[in-house]
């Protein structure tokens, strides 16, 4: 695309500037080597035997490109991520663009290739897109939709409704480097050097973790948006259980503390993009940190906490270190808009 | 949502105000009677055995509601099209929602029931979800992303490599009903009364013209951006095969015609949203003709050409009513944007 640095409104016109922009940035940056008819209209697939796990999600983070990742990374693994917490094997990604009209065409080529290459690491291939482009001023910059396809493990069998009094609750790592480190980015703080993205695929994780514990494996989430606030919230209103969690045991990234103090964020709430919750069987919990710490993004596993007896309302309570117990409230909204 | 009628950012931030959002707007809207639980992060589905079809598309279309349709009706049946095009019946739909602060609730509510309709109508749940809230003034409105599976119909066998010379060209009614009502709604011109886009679900003409005709249907598209020209000169360019069309034998929507005509526009490259292109074995013609014909949406549906000869580079040719031939371009950009 030698004289069109920019994308126009004629890519997405479904005409010959589209059929360029596709040949030219978008199957590159996403097709492997092997597949070279990848985004048609519909892609087909076979089947996986079992059950099928659907999710999607859509990403508007601002800025499109920060410390630890971008939004095409975060759109890949977020999704493998979503179908992975189903107990899924991921399969394909759609991905889906809405761009602004003047953007700068080799910042769309990093965030594709970044896309591309979170794609291939996962073995996970892009298989169906979708590009629209709207007027300059009616959307900042992009928007990414991703959705996949994934084939539910053979030994999982997660749930809410799986969820027993004295189950352990396992944090795979330190909370907050995603929201604070595009936070800390936005608004110029000195932190960028330390703090990156924990954005990461994690579908190996959850695989060696069913592998080990098989059914003990209750219950997973990956904690984003709303933190694990959200995520204990919703675990106690859903499975009608107290959760107890103790402060002293959840893993710290020194330096996102530091950035939650600064910004006056509360770590529980802030947005995590590579990081898993799993309640697991009270006498399953070390084999659940044993099988995570082997992988590197999850080095720091902890058991965090217990699920307690039934309860109505459910509370979530936090333990502190000098001896309180603090009730963890689900957030009203949202402490960092476009963090993800 | 007594006392929030606008999207707040809030409304996206995973917390309280997104389950209200969700609990209160979304799932009324869009689950069935039957999935109390649907649009969980991501949806657990019996695989359908044989063959997978997966597609995503994004919507920008403006305004948001326009005669005929509107944005959820229209991204519903858009990603039914896709997958019955590539020969599939439709199993699950996602839907991902970028909403822009501010917007009235009870349009986000008309769009969602309305899309949550045309899912209901055309038997294709949606079956997981996304909502995203950014502020105002960065989107108009709202964008509208949806993923779709389904399983590949076991009679189908579709795609350019299956076409052959000879082969006729089979046009489900006329053209330019979706593109000219969207066009004169934002214009605020005059035939809006009689101009509707035609956004339907054609998964079930699919499925009739594949029982009756089975793997005499060679290949299939709905002709959406860049319209029949575009469809017909990727079939041409893919196939390596000539394509001649006969302008008498398109069925016209009069009132299409005189709008395009004010507006300066080819009906050729209008978009369209409830047409599909056919292309099928030359005697097996009248039969799909008639296979469409049932269906209301395809009442008018037509023979309108045939493939040529294997060309290099092949061209499409439309002869003009009084025994010219006018090659038929692919668009180079977009003549309507922000049209679906």
């Amino acid at each position: 695309m030698p004289d069109a640095q920019r994308i126009q409104l004629a890519h997405g016109g479904g005409g010959q500037l589209s059929a360029e922009l596709l040949r030219e940035v978008i199957l590159p940056a996403l097709a492997g080597p092997q597949r070279p008819e990848a985004l048609t209209d519909a892609a087909v697939l076979d089947a996986p035997p079992g059950r099928l796990a659907f999710t999607t999600d859509s990403y508007v983070v601002q800025p499109l490109e920060f410390p630890g990742g971008d939004i095409g990374k975060l759109a890949v693994c977020g999704t493998i991520n979503d179908l992975a917490m189903a107990g899924a094997r991921p399969v394909a990604l759609s991905l889906g663009l809405v761009l602004e009209e003047g953007l700068d065409v080799e910042l769309l080529r990093r965030v594709l290739c970044s896309a591309g290459r979170a794609a291939a690491e996962a073995g996970v291939p892009v298989v169906t897109g979708d590009t629209k482009v709207v007027e300059r001023g009616a959307l900042a910059g992009m928007v990414v939709n991703t959705a996949g396809v994934g084939a539910v493990l053979p030994g999982a069998r997660l749930g809410f409704d799986r969820v027993r009094a004295g189950d352990r609750i396992v944090l795979s790592g330190p909370l907050g480097e995603h929201g604070l480190a595009v936070m800390s980015c936005r608004r110029g703080l000195g932190f960028t050097a330390e703090l990156r993205s924990d954005c990461a695929a994690l579908h190996a994780l959850v695989a060696d973790l069913l592998e080990a514990l098989g059914e003990d494996v209750r219950f997973l989430r990956d904690p984003t948006r709303g933190g694990l606030a959200a995520t204990l919230v919703d675990l106690a209103a859903a499975s009608g259980h107290d959760v107890e969690i103790d402060q002293a045991a959840i893993p710290v990234h020194r330096t996102a503390l530091a950035a939650a103090e600064m910004l006056g964020l509360d770590l529980l709430t802030v947005a995590n993009e590579g990081k898993l919750v799993a309640v697991v069987a009270a006498g399953a919990a070390e084999r659940a940190v044993a099988a995570l710490a082997r992988h590197p993004v999850a080095s720091r596993a902890a058991v965090i906490g217990t699920v307690g007896g039934p309860a109505r309302p459910p509370l979530v309570e936090m333990l502190t270190p000098l001896g309180g117990r603090r009730v963890v409230q689900m957030p009203y909204g949202e402490e960092l808009p476009r963090i993800c």
